[in-house]
């Protein structure tokens, strides 16, 4: 398991990310606490602060140690906040088998528990004094919202092409991985050219990571997944695989019928077993293949110690995981 | 009229910041066009960007010039984007007399444009260069959502006592204010005393303009407010008139009972009739009264220009605007 390998290498970082979460939501006023602590404290793969620590000890990362610390935690708050408002925008009662914010507390404090989260990633950014990883920031957040509404407008709508398909898994997931892996490399003073193979590992990984994601909403399991099989399309979003199924058969789509009358989940039945008995499950496997083969290609110039074995890895690990 | 006043003074720099809004609108996708448009095109006071342009005025701010500018245009955003979630929370339908973003777009929209905006905000100010007001950024949108989020853990409660009403409108509604005069003087390179001074300035006058806010939930005509009068109370907020009513009679009390049984409006009417029929708002006026007084006393060691003597009747203005 390429993770365990990596949790192994970052043992002591690893731990020291997770002492800074509980810290957190130790030292806050009291009407923080228990929303802090259920939400920071609960387990989780720590995917992308793993990549920040991995792009900075790819580098010479043992003099700035702390500020990778402290950029992995910032990075798993951003990552945590977009959750909260996530699971708020899709009334999502849980998430990984947990009952989400919303649904324990309400709209109105998952709103603002998203806010603050937000706040304290950029306030931890901050402590940085890195200029360039804090508009790296805000240029993340930016994307993420952007991307989030582009999704909305084109919610129920065919019209979207490839490339704006392409561009809102971009500025939505991509970017926050490749804010983790460029912030690692800022941060650990690496030369120009390998800050920018980190970034664009980062970008190609997250593409290749919500590629997976959008083909488990059609593949997996219902109770692994924790909703219902085909909730994107439910929720009126192409993904790679409808948005294949629409190219492939442009008259009479399901995909289509679906968005004009959503009460009729008859075609949502339709989408899921011609997709199925298709090959656009592969043909989304190969796409995410290229993605994942083109951030270990960036890794090319980097030197070849245990990180960069490691993050090769998890571009592996990325088409085999299971949700 | 002290606002036209700072207007006709900085005639050039509101028109260069309304020019960056609409600017924003402009270089946006298609999809944020429409949304940013119908949230930065509307007239406002602009009260907060003046406070950051009037304080950098005060000082040398001719250098400066373009980083005032920037910053002014990044506090009126970072207040729109509290707007849009405080409305979103509130569910309130108009604001100002014009439709909110989420009665018109819908709860998402309004969550994630309010997550744009703070990250434009944030990317506004790390175009700045100084890594003390990207601090002061953070830390002023953690303790706005850290305010907010009180006022929730506390709604329909009454053991909350004056020091934390205060504590939480400072968070809530002053920090942004003192975080617009203190970026305005950071900026301009002034000197530490004068920093400190013009940050305790808007702190005070923000707690100034809180306390009037909640005069007016009782004594505004409900047509101007543009809600119920008493609505503070029926989302089971104390402010500070009915935590002197509290204060005042803690037996038998009608917010008590008001907060125990939510549905019998009848004593939201003896609340507001009981606070009209005392000195209350009086004695309101008079604590806003010493928070105006200790603003403008913080400005004493400022060199005497006519920033300052607008800075000066800024705090009058804000005991004797109306709504």
């Amino acid at each position: 398991m390429p993770l365990s390998a990596a949790h192994q290498l970052l043992g002591k970082e690893i731990a020291l990310v997770e002492e800074k979460l509980i810290e957190l939501s130790k030292n806050s006023p009291v009407h923080l606490t228990e929303l802090l602590q259920y939400i920071l404290q609960q387990p989780g793969k720590r995917l992308r602060p793993i990549l920040t620590l991995l792009s900075g000890k790819v580098g010479n990362a043992a003099e700035n140690a702390d500020l990778l610390i402290t950029m992995a935690t910032a990075v798993e708050l951003l990552h945590t906040a977009t959750l909260v408002h996530d699971d708020t925008l899709d009334n999502s009662d849980t998430r990984r088998g947990r009952i989400t914010i919303n649904s324990k507390w309400g709209n109105s404090t998952a709103i603002l528990l998203g806010d603050y989260l937000f706040a304290k990633s950029a306030y931890l950014v901050s402590t940085t004094n890195n200029i360039r990883v804090m508009r790296l920031f805000a240029q993340t957040l930016m994307s993420i919202s952007n991307g989030e509404l582009q999704q909305q407008f084109y919610a129920f709508r065919t019209d979207l092409t490839k490339e704006q398909y392409f561009d809102r898994i971009g500025q939505k997931t991509a970017s926050l991985f490749s804010m983790a892996t460029e912030s690692g490399a800022i941060l650990s003073d690496m030369p120009e050219a390998s800050i920018q193979a980190l970034k664009d590992y980062g970008y190609n990984l997250g593409i290749a990571f919500q590629i997976v994601d959008d083909i488990f909403d059609f593949t997996a399991n219902e109770v692994t997944l924790g909703k219902p099989i085909g909730s994107d399309l439910l929720q009126g979003t192409l993904t790679l695989p409808s948005f294949l199924l629409l190219e492939r058969s442009p008259n009479n789509n399901p995909v289509e019928k679906l968005f004009k009358n959503r009460a009729d989940t008859s075609n949502l039945m339709l989408c899921i077993e011609m997709i199925m008995n298709s090959d656009i499950i592969q043909e989304c496997y190969r796409i995410a293949t290229t993605f994942c083969n083109q951030a270990t290609h960036t890794l090319e110039i980097l030197p070849r110690n245990t990180a960069y074995k490691s993050l090769f890895d998890i571009a592996q690990y990325t088409l085999q995981r299971i949700k």
